[in-house]
């Protein structure tokens, strides 16, 4: 999965907080998969918006140092240059290629995680990653997550075009 | 986002279907999100289990294919040898290393997209990706899907360890 550095206000101050557990839902929308004893739960819950951010390879120490220690007893708000969009309230990170700001628009609740469903207010990007207008994730170099072995890994090769190379299986009738 | 095969029994045919926008829930759920227009949601709702494959880059073009053709007009139930496990209803594919059964336990309804959540009731595993005794990402060759320039990229070199290498940045205080 994407490692991810979400953002929220809480107390009215900036959190950064490592999720991998990410999801795709509609076009629009994305979750987050956050156990209930982060600390970033309820400043998401209690201003409606929060963020997420796409930290390259370079950046995998402070990335992982959020998600090491708590904005309960650690300030993360300085950690990285903090800059907000529309929305106001949800903080981004300057030195992530994307950024996305979203509204909060539905919670699943599980025992143990909320999951958090956003709607995409706004996408950032640098321009520094684009090939030809579009986001070239071989610019962006995302961290991707395991979780079983708990290690980080890299982006490798683009190797085949998607609605594409599956083409010749297709029988015509 | 990892590509994956998502089976279901639809009509009482095992059919499947290529999903990448996937997500991780809480720590024993996953999330489907498909477009409405998907022949495969019906057989979901009707049996509420579906299966979640990993395919390898090694069957990319078979993966493609079952993203390019509808089950509405095209048979796709001998493209891979099935299995069953205790779900009985979960149609899994043997050509692929890692495979859950899940049982639907909520589906999120977006105008476009039903969101697929469910419980992995059990992960199947061949030993080929194995290494000490767990899943090796570098032996799964998983099929990485990036929608903005509709493009299929392999996993790269895993170059950090998780809850670790962040750790320099911690001050005690």
């Amino acid at each position: 999965m994407p490692t991810t550095l979400v953002g929220a206000l809480v107390s009215g101050k900036p959190n950064y907080i490592t999720i991998a557990h990410v999801g795709i839902m509609d076009l629009g929308s994305v979750s987050l998969g956050m156990s209930k004893v982060h600390y970033t739960n309820a400043g998401i819950k209690a201003n409606g918006t929060f963020s997420v951010n796409i930290p390259s390879v370079k950046m995998v120490k402070e990335t992982d140092h959020c998600g090491l220690v708590s904005g309960k007893t650690v300030d993360k708000s300085a950690l990285f240059k903090t800059f907000y969009g529309k929305l106001k309230s949800a903080p981004m990170i300057e030195e992530c290629a994307i950024n996305m700001e979203c509204e909060l628009i539905e919670t699943v609740d599980f025992p143990s995680h909320d999951v958090f469903v956003g709607r995409i207010a706004a996408t950032y990007c640098d321009e520094a990653v684009l090939t030809e207008g579009v986001v070239d994730f071989g610019k962006v170099q995302p961290i991707l997550f395991v979780m079983n072995d708990r290690s980080y890994w890299k982006l490798g090769d683009k190797f085949a075009k998607a609605w594409d190379v599956g083409k010749e299986l297709r029988v015509r009738i």
